[in-house]
């Protein structure tokens, strides 16, 4: 369809160059939904006329607030791919990605995003293992890109698993998330085929007095141990450095992605003190059972006044904790999904997680190895899907995503 | 699990009687997104604390603006189920109902709304033609649930069409309106078991610089031409009189459930012109191709100088306009649904058709009819699902939903 829709002038003060839009720095505001600086006043305008970034040090996504409403999407090189053509879909993502977080109507365009603002749009791109040998680059793929270890519980459909590229894409309105995902999949042309989707949501803003930390569909705050941007170690944690290797990952992250489908029926028989324990806070306000508030660092050895632990051994916050894991850390920022009904009526939700790291052998592996060998939330939880993904730093202006690998 | 969280106390001023607090009416604000009076500022902070009444003459969830969030399940009554038992499970949800549209927890409170407002919550019940037969209630089965007829663009699925009860929940955050299905499917407990489910989505409040009509996943605005509260005729046309028959459908209404898939490969390819000469209205702003801005009125007549009709014979607002189908009105208020992606590739994505009516006979049967004898948009979507529910009238104090039929 050819377009002579001009998105900006429809949004009129909305649009990313309104008097009232807001620009969000990629490290700004909150993460997981938690304060974690002082955030302007939100206004319902704010909403929509949010933008996002593109261009960066890093790509956006990672440590922009969660947004709404989330889309997943691998997608896996044509046959014949090479390099060039891998190249050309990546100049042609990124061009789109930009014109999309802009609020400008892509190349095509569908209309759905007409009258919304940007909305906090943001797309992300990744690649997979299997990227590097279709295109030739089995040279450069990152030795983080080592298929993560089998997990016991873990019950993986492969078709929903891996995939040669990545797109996330988060906005806080839908129908603004989906024109993004249909444009993305529309320029990708014949070069590349979705491998697999998924969709997620978060909390809508203004939904809840001030920002807080996320919730899942068990109930439970989810997030609250996340690394903070103040922190003084996040980006070593997060972020591959200046100097990594690959050098075409400076800046970058590794993306681990896992869909967790939650067993709630399981999971909703246990009373709230079981719940509680399974966890090792408490639901209400997320506080550890050790004491204290959302904030308080869990203390894993406090004890009641009969000497047993308050946090209990097998506890979720415990196995977790990077205290036990040698100090890994991740950040976790996930989606929620609902799928409708399985065949037993039960809904097929859960999790989408997504953690971000500099190294996934000490981000995710070592957390996910600990649960696996004795987490009490392993029982109510089922990982069906799973990938790893490069995720390149951010392109300057005039760059696009993955240039530093695919024109090295 | 047995919860004494109050989820009240936790919302504070957010809550349902907090003092920021705002009461939406039914029949107040926005249908279909469109500004039909002055509506109150809405902060971010209204979009957790709005509260959208349970009881009244009408049910919630018909004229109450559309919110960003929807589930619609249907039930089909256990084996064994009778007059009592049915009378018992609506006892039970509108208890639910009630408490959760206030912001209240409910038995067994599975958490996934705390620290949220109501943010719009409504929840709608209705019986289908089966639920009569099942419950020995048969006499009192309304005319207007004969079934729909067969039209020859429908391919139905009857696994995900029809049902004994269906649940229409509405929401402007997404864990808000999970937490409500949730708590519906759990209030059935062994009485009734869900049939089909799905889910939807409609723009989140503050993503557009002012509410406006909706858009759907073809660009296209939705709801332009609905009738307004404000209109001489909206209850006629809407709602079953107060001495209708039979009695207890009272300022009941008719809703017509379709899942419509849109095949966006195939509207994609048509140019920006060639869609909206299937329309006949403009996608920038919905206004028709007769002139004019979105609320003119369609000028059926009206031809270019060389004599041509400027509104295509073919042009779905002409085979849908209420002129050429003997005055027909239906109150339309859908969402748009995602599912993830077909087996080709391509989203299976569309519009939860919702219709309200006060006699589908009138409403959404000669209007359809006239569509599928040939309506240009017929090509670009296909009918999959399809139901036809009795929404009795709102529950007075004390009154359970349905109970006018149940105990008369």
């Amino acid at each position: 369809m050819s377009s002579d829709i001009t998105r900006r002038r429809l949004l009129g003060t909305v649009g990313a160059a309104g008097a009232g839009g807001v620009v969000v720095g990629a490290s700004g505001g909150v993460i997981g939904a938690r304060v974690t600086q002082d955030d302007p006043p939100t206004t319902l305008t704010t909403v929509g006329s949010t933008t996002v970034p593109f261009h960066g040090k890093h790509q956006a996504g990672i440590t922009t607030p969660l947004q709404a409403r989330g889309h997943l999407a691998a997608f896996d090189l044509a046959p014949g791919a090479n390099r060039k053509t891998a190249a050309a879909l990546l100049r042609r993502w990124s061009t789109a990605a930009q014109k999309l977080t802009a609020g400008e109507p892509v190349g095509d365009d569908t209309g759905v995003a007409l009258d919304a603002g940007p909305s906090s749009l943001t797309v992300t791109f990744g690649f997979g293992s299997s990227f590097f040998d279709r295109t030739g680059l089995a040279r450069q793929r990152p030795e983080a890109l080592e298929p993560l270890p089998d997990f016991t519980s873990d019950a993986l459909d492969p078709k929903r698993s891996n995939g040669d590229l990545w797109v996330q894409i988060g906005a806080d309105d839908a129908l603004v998330a989906f024109h993004a995902l249909r444009a993305v999949q529309k320029a990708a042309g014949d070069a590349a085929r979705v491998r697999w989707q998924m969709n997620g949501f978060n909390r809508t803003p203004g939904a809840t007095k001030q920002p807080m930390t996320a919730r899942n569909l068990m109930g439970q705050m989810d997030g609250t141990n996340n690394p903070q941007p103040t922190d003084e170690d996040f980006d070593q944690r997060i972020f591959v450095p200046a100097d990594g290797d690959p050098a075409w990952m400076a800046h970058g992250s590794y993306a681990v992605v896992r869909r967790i489908r939650m067993l709630l029926d399981s999971w909703e028989r246990l009373s709230l003190d079981e719940q509680e324990k399974v966890i090792g806070r408490r639901k209400s306000d997320g506080a550890p059972l050790s004491g204290g508030t959302e904030t308080t660092p869990v203390d894993l050895d406090k004890t009641d006044a009969a000497g047993n632990a308050l946090i209990a051994a097998d506890a979720h916050v415990r196995t977790s904790a990077p205290e036990t894991n040698g100090g890994a850390a991740m950040l976790r920022r996930p989606f929620s999904f609902h799928d409708g009904i399985d065949e037993d009526g039960i809904p097929d939700a859960g999790l989408l997680f997504i953690a971000w790291q500099a190294d996934p052998l000490k981000g995710f592996v070592p957390v996910q190895r600990k649960l696996d060998r004795g987490d009490a939330l392993s029982a109510f939880i089922r990982h069906e899907a799973s990938a790893l993904f490069a995720v390149p730093g951010g392109a300057a202006k005039g760059e696009y995503v993955g240039q530093r690998l695919l024109e090295a």
